[in-house]
């Protein structure tokens, strides 16, 4: 089945599609993309997967197979004809505003924010929540886990266990947005120019009966970059072999038991062997929480290889992530959106986010309507698509890695910690505020029309 | 850049396999793929991913491009041209055994045995990891969400909060491989042959000034299949609104709030109006332990969706899954393989799983050396794939899902606990233990005769 990219949707995107088509609902809408709120181990998030985002919308197209599949499906049984031919010719025609990759973003705020005719904005949802959320998620975890490691190198390495292998790419990806130095997935360093950095597994040694044979080895095939594993068998061993090989050993890597303990004896037999140039790289299970402690302890350790709990985002695997209509147009007319059902508000209009500096730190954000103005503060939402066409290529990996770098060296201090940070301020226009009555106002008065509205 | 899925992998693994080209080391080596600890949250888990990991392994090669790629990386400098063009004309061509997707497995057991030649069994490990692990993890959490849904359909809508679009498609499969009625992504359905389910958004109705409206609206095009979210405002007004339409409504969803006493309010509201048939679907963040509360306080709801918390698994984010050699093979020469650093000792040598039943209900399982025989057991390891062939198509998922339903009717009632069950028992045979054993005296041999063996 030659199918594409298309049918990476919730099927309600499809028959609502189908639905609005039928019945000729041609209005804009304008949809956001933001984070309801950060969970308690998150302070600030760093914005990603736009790249993803903009790639999807230029290319989004149905196949021939895609329409057959659908036009086959018995829910589309009452659907006419016409609605796939309208399929067949779909393209994304909308224009879109968002925050650069690698900006600090908190919640409320908008990543992401499409207008487009009601159908397409509505189709593209599902992909678009998927990317930005996942590549968000990432690149948030990957900011936290290179703060811990003050300066050492982290390498990603979670292919292995990332949620299959097409997220490991994102993963790697979206580790290096966050600061991370490089990353074992040799995909996502072809397809986005990422550093690659690899060690040895275990079954390298254990292939050998000698574990100093298959240290000899590896050098000769790669003198200037093979890291030793050293802990196959016993750490200290492996490592006075390493020590006491008859080349230069770029580096060793452990990976597993109590690092801080077994990295000061490594680095003990290292240097007593005069090999002070070979780097540790520790390796297994590690987190922002464990670099933390094995830095604050001193641990002589190199750079930080981090897998699982990276690429998972493990003890916050997702984010309250929505999407949400704000807007419709129709021929001028302009109609602010939002729900009212329990804790489940938001803030109707389309939205820019001002962000305020002192002394070259950030000192709060306003959330305020599109159309406000505050020239002593940065507006994040920037046009980046229209009509469907981007404005200018993604900017290199290497490029937002260091956005984001600036941009957390302008947070202050307070908003670091791993732990119990308080939350950054996101203050509301008072336009804002008045828009939001506004609507709830306008709302009750159609319910009180209703014959419904009183019902129960 | 046309690139394939053999650069989706760890960077080790082609360095490693230079290596050993470079070294004429074409030994074959045995790897097993398992689950060392089961988190106390889950108790067992369901296969999955198996379609994945044949389907990859037969398709194995790199492009012409993937081999320029590697060629131009400074750290394959010092790799000859000829390994280049062993990459050019690579295949995998080895056995492999594993139990089939939907089969109930605990810690220590084998999902995948991978015998091959070692440049190829090596090459294969991130990818083959990476699938079965979140395949898996997917299974077996729906598994969950399923029990404590006692019968009522489980509706997978988690695509928007997977890890990135192409886990959305994993995620619905191996949802549906665990016992899921049916899943809102398209393309799974379409790639997959999955039932698909859907209903509408909150923008289908906020983009109406009338919520009516946008009901009869939905009801117009698809009559038979709509299912009418009726919490954009009052869930209870637009329950009412329902219930008194003009035409019969398949159902409505609930997707917020507290659903026990909601969706009692609203089947009352929809019965008093004649509205039997009506069905109540509930959605908005649940999971097992949310389900089986409302279920245990009867709730009147007749179908779930879940997202978030099946497609992140998100108690249980990752498995402690690992790729390890268990035996090498060279002219005839038999080498069991462990390793022994700290608490990451495994069984060597290639095994087999025997599941013990009595009165029709699992007992215990016996992890084994692949030769031994027990007639009473079923052994759960088959040969999938010979010579880079696969012996047959996967099963439809329809089918594996029945036998993940009646694996786990075979499993005693104690270790479906959602919380707190205990352990399965896996027992290991006395050759087992024996081989462990040997190897161990072998190693500690080689370690006295070594130098370095007691250089610290």
């Amino acid at each position: 089945m030659n199918t594409g990219k298309a049918l990476l949707v919730d099927l309600y995107e499809l028959t609502m599609a189908a639905a609005y088509f039928e019945h000729h609902i041609d209005c804009h809408a304008t949809f956001e993309l933001f984070v309801r709120h950060l969970p308690p181990q998150r302070s600030y998030l760093v914005a990603a997967g736009l790249d993803s985002a903009l790639s999807y919308l230029e290319n989004l197209h149905f196949t021939e197979d895609d329409v057959h599949f659908l036009r086959d499906q018995s829910a589309f049984r009452t659907v006419s004809p016409e609605f796939f031919d309208y399929l067949r010719q779909f393209q994304f025609h909308g224009d879109v505003r968002a925050v650069a990759e690698g900006t600090l973003v908190f919640a409320d705020e908008p990543l992401l924010q499409v207008t487009a005719p009601v159908m397409e904005a509505q189709i593209a949802e599902t992909y678009l929540l998927s990317v930005i959320h996942y590549e968000t998620l990432v690149a948030s975890k990957a900011a936290r886990v290179v703060r811990a490691a003050a300066g050492r190198p982290v390498l990603e390495f979670g292919t292995r266990r990332a949620h299959g292998p097409e997220a490991g790419v994102r993963a790697a990806r979206a580790a290096c947005v966050g600061g991370c130095a490089a990353t074992s997935n040799v995909l996502a360093g072809a397809l986005y120019h990422l550093p690659l950095a690899g060690t040895a597994a275990h079954s390298w040694t254990q292939v050998f009966s000698d574990e100093r044979r298959s240290f000899e080895t590896l050098l000769e095939t790669f003198p200037d970059t093979a890291i030793l594993l050293v802990d196959t068998y016993d750490p200290l061993v492996g490592a006075e072999i390493a020590a006491t090989l008859g080349t230069p050993v770029p580096g060793v890597r452990l990976d597993s038991g109590d690092m801080l303990e077994k990295s000061r004896y490594v680095r003990e037999i290292l240097d007593r062997h005069g090999r002070r140039a070979t780097q540790i790289v520790a390796s297994g299970d590690l987190n922002e929480y464990k670099i933390e402690e094995l830095i604050a302890h001193g641990a002589p350790i190199d750079s930080f290889g981090v897998g699982t709990d990276l690429v998972t985002s493990r003890d916050v695997p997702a984010l309250s992530v929505v999407y949400k209509l704000v807007e419709t147009e129709k021929s001028g007319v302009v109609e602010p959106k939002t729900k009212f059902s329990e804790e489940k508000v938001y803030w109707p209009g389309r939205k820019q986010v001002f962000r305020f500096s002192q002394h070259g730190k950030y000192h709060h954000d306003l959330l305020a309507r599109a159309e406000e103005e505050y020239p002593a503060a940065s507006p994040l939402l920037q046009t980046v698509m229209k009509a469907g066409r981007r404005l200018a290529p993604a900017p290199p990996v290497k490029e937002i890695r260091e956005l984001t770098l600036a941009n957390l060296a302008c947070l202050p201090e307070a908003y670091h910690s791993l732990r119990e940070a308080p939350a950054y301020p996101v203050e509301k226009s008072v336009g804002l505020e008045r828009l939001l009555e506004e609507v709830r106002m306008q709302r009750l008065g159609a319910v009180k029309a209703s014959p419904q509205g009183e019902g129960h």
